[in-house]
């Protein structure tokens, strides 16, 4: 953890960001492609709907006069300047109301002034973040959720993301139901390399956008002008949500199988806003915007931008509109984890999915006294490694420089080298030098979570844990003639613990908005095997051998956001009657909190200890659980409104992501009805007591009586009243209070996260509805 | 070719192989395992079966005794000093009668003068020499003799080789019929990671026999000492001859398809006689022994015993056994090509096969202009080598020293470097450097032809011819801007001109009986795709990177033999009535003598000329016709033992192949009843005139009217009488004569191959009935 004081002072930077107009953030390190160069940029502009003038027959009309009426009139008189530049980028009706448009700042200081105005800010660029996956959560065709939701059938997903590529087994249409949704509006956008006929009864849709890629980089090529993914991300990602059926799927030999989305039956809408040369807010607003206006049922978005206030982040102001039409939004918390808040999309209205590991390893080192060790190796083909002399030795296992390297191949003659990272070199850059020699084998002792995350290997080789590597040291010392075999293209499942909070999972609490617990909810996002566009390099075998897979082991929370979509979907089957809130709460609350040896969640960035709901929110998604919540923590929109109205934001600002001026401010609050707790106090103060009202309504089937259990976060006390919720129907709602109480008790201690959890239990125990607590420092936002 | 003066010394020394007893030869050349050193031997000894004793139970009993009765009195009275080593190997009773031991000099010497004794000597060592071939060769289930052999159904084949991998998919006996035929009496033997449960329907036997290389090598320690393969060899030419269908099969991406043998429905029975640890003939012998006692249809041996006389060789020996009960023996000309007079396994009464490439060929370069260029190439990988710099650089290209190369590395930048082999570097050489390098993509330019019959390549790389070379030197040197892209994993079918005879395929004449034209026949073995043994290395990446893979794609003569031997258990299935030399004669002159570009086929040795009959025999095998030949030329066992009548051989020479007293040598004859001719003449002869007479058998369905067509060598004359035969009915026999004349023309020209055929063609053309005619400088042999 770091020291506070630099928590502190982001905290401050964060209040300084969402308390001060946008036209002075760009100052202040935004993520923004505001070229101080060029004369013209981006922006997207809100404008308020109930203001249309009659005057226009088309929203558009409207866009283009009132840009056209911004412009200073040398830019009229010299319209040749920029004959060919076309000025409105998208209109957009559904995600939010307005435009957006490539302005000078004169220009935008003249629109500012136009009728109708609510706010604009500068484009901005986005950051990106199976299949055994669905066993390990339990999905089953005879039971549960697979079996309530017909496998997501009639459910549709639009994926956000880098585009599809159609021609993958997993988006074969086989056994799809003929008849499409009536509500589909969507359309199979024609483009390069991509036709009409590409899309079938499981790809139902797919556009592209890239407008305000265009407008940031005048001078761009676009390699894939359409909606073929060139990159593999949106493949991946889209298959894991909906994937068809596909026998024999693997990666190199590795998790071979039947691989399949976690929505087998759901249909898929792609809408390509990621481009290998950039990606781009407007274009992700334009994606969204879409997406809703097609009608779709869910939205999933493996994307995020950085630092950014909800009324300029296009995901959340595209996910609020979504989120009134009943669509849920799924999306991921990032990939710059262990570091507290480093998370984006923490969203109130979305669900923020953070990453796992899953059960699943790959290869096995052998030695020969017959003692099998289960390591990690996805090296890129069936070496034979087998039955070569093992060698440990002091100087040559350090693997830290080419000389000694040369030593080691001609040391070993044919063996196999244990190499041991240290402090003068990194498992990555041993696994690098070993690549350069022709050594036949090694193993490399590490526990770096990153390298079993992210890692990969170039020769024929394995890793495995310090804590294994005893036996291994201890044999190849104490034999004359020690041997070994490095088993590739085996996968290992049933590995404990699991699942554990993956290091590079972006963690909470959310700079956008701290006082909601994020991330939401954790799934698989570890070693995830999913369709993968081909001629792009999955695996490199020495320096020079670059290969190409149909399916690819891919890792991030990128990866885990559409099992969550996907549950979503197969829930939307499932439950038509639940909302987004709905939804949601059903997955937060019974969310698995323990692992597969029954002890709390591991957090992979610190293995001796507990992953905090910071990393890992309510827990991992356990899907069939879902189905069945007992209560859920429902919100409507107003609801959410009340949020934004807590806050220190203008009300264009609010206006800007509501689009609506019927929602009224007349409720303020920051505490939302939602299935998680989070508190934070300050260096400075002796105690904190925070109160929050919350309602579950009652979803079981009839009558019930429910118990609250609590676990009191440490220094914390927890006051739930009252503590017996009695439900006579249905639908029937209840509230509750809850104080938590934060009481220093020394000047050490003062920094800590801490967690625990309320959890109302069913008389007779039939469900259990647990919400997360967190009690934080302040200053690690 | 050679000078003529070394074919003479060798035809010299042949006379003289063939002339001297036995015990003077292991002092001139005979590759035999007598060591000097050492007082025991291992010899094979025929005994008379007429002569048993009545006072023995068993013959064993009876070669027990001999082998005592032969020992001097010390060793019995210091049995203590070899009181472990067995001296019985083997009893033999189908292949011949008799036993290999373990003997002294002097206990042979004794031997030679027991009761019974034929002849005896030394045991020696052997040497060993799918699956779009079955298109290839035109199989259909829908017609011909893939329809009439009923894919082969109840027919037997017993494969002599290295054992099989029980577990092959190739094996697996899926509709396979369930009653074993009734004549089956092998076994399924234990052993070594074997157990008799891995038979099954396909694989009925399996037995093991390396008691002759114990013998030979005394301190062995045998690796895999059961029936289970472990060198791969035995498990691609069964799995060629007989294996099941097998979805998907591929080596790395290469030749992917449905696998299946050329008679997918023949039983296998495995005999495993050849080790890691060497090969015997006195276990090639015990092996073949065994496979005509258990009942088999058909040998299969992809092995042969290089320059030994018939009586001396194994497989000659057990495969006149074999003849006799009606089994046909196959077997494998040898690798040593394209050198005349290097074959083996020229057995009068085996079909002696050659190896023809096929007409597929793997991968392809695609220049940045578009054009295509089919090579070769078997990366074992799908390396992504995709519009890179094309270079190609007078000093570059040489592609000759690890200085350059390196600076091909630097000068390429991520390029394809193009090699040119020259006379200071081989091509083989330029691989092996390039793959030293880290060049991300290379095209070798070579016309060396062992390179696409034999070779590997190690890194990302594609071989072109010198002729294909040119346009893409073109392309390169006229291009500021050259790229290419080499596709991996590519197989194309219908390359002409094929088949062509394969460089390393053994050309005749037979040194063991040049007298009959040997090979007999040619088949697929270049290239060939089946199963193989997994953990075995197929294939390198790099320099250290070693890959296995279920099936493999090997080249050979040893490749092709089982395809003969497959062709003859479907005629076997097909035609019942057809003895051993109505099945080879029927394969022999149906086969095709054109290629698929409609010319006489060509010699991979020298592409600019037509191949000769000492290269293709008859020429390559065409299943469908051979199973409706018209005439066929048969043999009696009477007629061999008259042709080894006419040889200078011993009385006892002869029974050691023919084990039986009952055979005369009234007839004397070195002109078989064969459906080909070859004629020798001296260099110092003005001319030679050669009478042969044929016997034809009519097997075509009622009477039919046949007239001679003859294409007469070069420089010789041929005289067919009568030149039309009439047949008024099935099986009525007719016979001819054909006076061959060779004129020598001038002395430049005398020591030339020449060839040319004898046709009989039915009139309305049904059938046509084709002999090749060689006549050959006696040098040669």
């Amino acid at each position: 953890m770091e020291p506070s004081f630099v928590y502190s002072l982001k905290l401050i930077l964060f209040l300084i960001i969402i308390t001060t107009p946008w036209f002075l953030l760009s100052l202040h390190g935004y993520n923004n492609n505001v070229d101080e160069s060029s004369t013209y940029s981006t922006y997207i502009v809100h404008m308020d709907k109930s203001q249309f003038p009659n005057i226009f027959t088309t929203h558009h009309d409207w866009f283009e006069a009132t840009i056209q009426s911004s412009k200073p009139s040398f830019h009229i008189s010299n319209s040749n300047k920029r004959p060919s530049k076309k000025q409105l980028l998208y209109s957009y009706n559904h995600a939010m109301y307005g435009f957006s448009a490539t302005l000078s700042s004169e220009e935008l200081n003249s629109l500012r002034n136009s009728y109708g105005f609510i706010s604009a800010y500068p484009d901005r660029t986005a950051t990106m973040d199976t299949t055994h996956t669905f066993e390990f959560l339990s999905l089953d065709p005879s039971f549960g959720l697979w079996n309530a939701s017909n496998l997501g059938e009639g459910v549709i997903v639009g994926v956000i993301d880098s585009g599809v590529w159609p021609e993958s087994e997993s988006f074969k249409d086989d056994g799809m139901e003929k008849k499409l949704p009536l509500k589909w509006k969507g359309t199979c956008e024609e483009g390069e390399e991509f036709n009409a006929s590409m899309c079938n009864l499981k790809l139902i849709g797919a556009r592209y956008f890239n407008k305000g890629l265009v407008a940031a980089k005048p001078n761009v090529t676009i390699k894939m002008n359409s909606p073929r993914d060139y990159d593999g991300h949106g493949t991946h990602t889209s298959s894991t949500v909906a994937g068809n059926y596909v026998h024999g799927a693997n990666f190199f030999g590795y998790a071979k199988g039947v691989a399949r989305g976690i929505a087998p039956r759901a249909r898929v809408a792609i809408y390509k806003v990621s481009w290998e040369e950039g990606r781009q807010a407007s274009d992700i607003l334009a994606g969204m915007d879409q997406a809703i206006g097609d009608g779709v049922d869910v939205i999933s978005a493996s994307m995020g931008l950085d630092k950014v206030p909800l009324y300029e982040d296009s995901i959340a102001i595209a996910s609020f509109a979504a989120m009134e039409k009943g669509i849920v939004v799924s999306s991921s918390a990032g990939n710059e984890g262990p570091k507290l808040g480093t998370l984006h999309n923490g969203i109130p209205w979305v669900i923020n999915v953070a990453a796992s590991s899953i059960d699943r390893t790959f290869g096995s080192l052998v030695l020969g006294n017959g003692e099998t060790i289960i390591g990690w190796t996805l090296f890129a083909a069936d070496a034979i490694v087998q039955d070569l002399q093992l060698v440990y030795d002091d100087t040559l296992s350090a693997c830290n420089s080419s000389h000694m390297l040369s030593e080691v191949v001609a040391a070993t003659s044919d063996g196999i080298i244990v190499c041991k990272a240290s402090n003068s070199i990194s498992v990555f850059d041993q696994i690098k030098l070993v690549t350069m020699t022709n050594v036949k084998g090694a193993v490399f002792i590490s526990d770096d979570p990153e390298l079993t995350e992210w890692g990969h290997l170039y020769s024929p080789s394995i890793v495995i844990t310090s804590k294994d590597a005893k036996s291994v040291i201890n044999y190849a010392q104490s034999n004359k003639n020690p041997k070994a075999t490095i088993n590739f293209q085996q996968t290992f499942l049933g590995i404990k613990p699991s699942p554990v909070a993956a290091h590079y999972s972006s963690r909470g609490p959310s700079p956008s908005f701290p006082w909601i617990l994020k991330p939401d909810i954790m799934a698989p996002g570890t070693r995830v095997l999913a369709a993968y566009i081909p001629h792009k390099t999955t695996a490199t075998i020495g320096t020079n051998v670059f290969l190409s897979s149909h399916y690819n082991i891919q890792s991030g929370t990128s990866m885990a956001c559409p099992h969550v979509s996907a549950v979503a979907a197969l829930l939307k089957a499932a439950r038509p009657e639940w909302g987004v809130a709905a939804i949601k709460s059903a997955i937060m609350t019974t969310a698995n909190f323990l692992d597969n040896t029954e002890n709390l969640i591991r957090d992979n960035a610190n293995p001796n200890e507990f992953a905090s709901p910071l990393a890992i929110g309510a827990g991992e998604i356990d899907p069939n659980r879902a189905l069945d919540p007992g209560l859920v923590y429902d919100a409507t929109p107003q609801d959410y409104v009340n949020l934004l109205c807590g806050l220190n934001y203008s009300y264009d600002q609010i206006l800007t992501i509501t689009r609506s001026r019927s929602y009224d401010c007349s409720n303020p609050s920051l505490d939302l009805n939602y299935p998680s707790f989070i508190v934070f106090y300050s260096k400075e103060s002796e105690s904190v007591i925070h109160k929050f009202r919350r309602t579950v309504t009652n979803v079981g089937e009839g009558g019930a009586t429910y118990r609250v259990k609590v676990r009191e976060p440490m220094e914390s006390m927890v006051t739930v009243l009252p503590n017996t919720l009695v439900f006579k129907d249905k639908n029937e709602k209840q509230s509750y209070e809850v104080h938590i109480m934060y009481v220093k008790k020394d000047n050490k201690s003062n920094n800590n996260v801490s967690f625990g959890d309320i959890v109302w239990v069913e008389d007779g125990g039939k469900h259990t509805v647990r919400s997360p607590i967190v009690v934080a420092p302040s200053g690690i936002v």
